[in-house]
């Protein structure tokens, strides 16, 4: 997605060599009419796929599922890394480790939402080691329901989490994959879907 | 807001005398339609007052956030909750007692995005000591900015933190106001807006 690319181009920091900030648009200040332009193009990458729900992760994926969930009609769910009380009773849950913060936590899904009629879309804004999107997908089994696709802002393609995914078969569209970084250089793999 | 109170009706589950769960269209599973519903409703109650940024906490103000900013065509910024590595260098911050976790925390914003010119409106799902969003104010005053009000879904009005806030002098928007609650029964408080 070019505008994209132009934005992380223009606005991201790299902090060493694994940070990449794009506070100013997808993370932490959020360019909402940006944000509905990402939507429209995971529309016209999955919209034939009958989604049913949108699967995402508390925090920052859940401003790119809700721009996106509009353009297929379908409700939004975040998974939840805190067990809280106003989550109780029956949950699929999944253990996902961060590498960011080295340790493990639990997310959370309730059974009210997710069953073997739904067919998901997972969303998200960055995939790197890709654990993350692992465990939504381990949840997405649990409840029985047809994983339709997983549609990524950016890919640091420089990581495992995609090629892991692709080779499992799993349909991925990440609308920025950046092959290399470092403080002075953002360098972006391209793709067919680049075309855009 | 009258749709609002009809679907906390029909599907809101309380527990015990303190939590209303309302996962089934706000804060786990989102219906993304609806919220842009209270998206119009605040830009209803707040619109003429040249908003600049919205400013909210993770998680789940994230989505009502993110539906209502279309209307004012502003960014939306999300306090973090937690220090990330993502967010480096000076942030406004603020120390928020939660009673439901009998715990506090410190909210972070960055300084890149608030500044003496912005006029903010902040957006939570739920209002009830008020802790959560007194910490968003202390750091809208911290960056001096203006703050031109408080939007709240559902506001537990048997907590004491909506008066607090109305006594202050704060435009506070509630969109549902419970008076009562337990498990057989929801009682909402009438307020002059509630006339749609």
């Amino acid at each position: 997605m070019r505008t994209l690319k132009q934005r992380i181009l223009d606005e991201a920091t790299v902090i060493g060599t694994e940070i990449l900030k794009v506070d100013n648009f997808l993370n932490h200040q959020v360019d909402v009419e940006f944000l509905t332009e990402i939507g429209a193009e995971f529309y016209k990458r999955f919209g034939q796929e009958q989604v049913t729900k949108i699967l995402t992760i508390e925090s920052s994926g859940i401003a790119v599922a809700c721009m996106t969930a509009p353009f297929f009609k379908t409700p939004v769910i975040f998974a939840k890394k805190v067990e809280s009380r106003n989550l109780v009773g029956d949950t699929y849950s999944s253990e996902i480790y961060s590498y960011t913060r080295d340790k493990s936590y639990r997310v959370h899904v309730s059974r009210n939402y997710l069953s073997v009629q739904d067919r998901v879309l997972i969303i998200d804004d960055f995939l790197a080691n890709g654990k993350a999107v692992q465990g939504l997908i381990d949840i997405v089994n649990q409840a029985g329901a047809c994983l339709v696709g997983v549609g990524i802002v950016i890919e640091k393609g420089f990581q495992d989490g995609g090629n892991q995914l692709r080779k499992s078969g799993v349909k991925l569209e990440s609308l920025a994959i950046i092959a290399a970084m470092n403080e002075k250089e953002i360098v972006f793999q391209n793709v067919e879907t680049d075309a855009d």
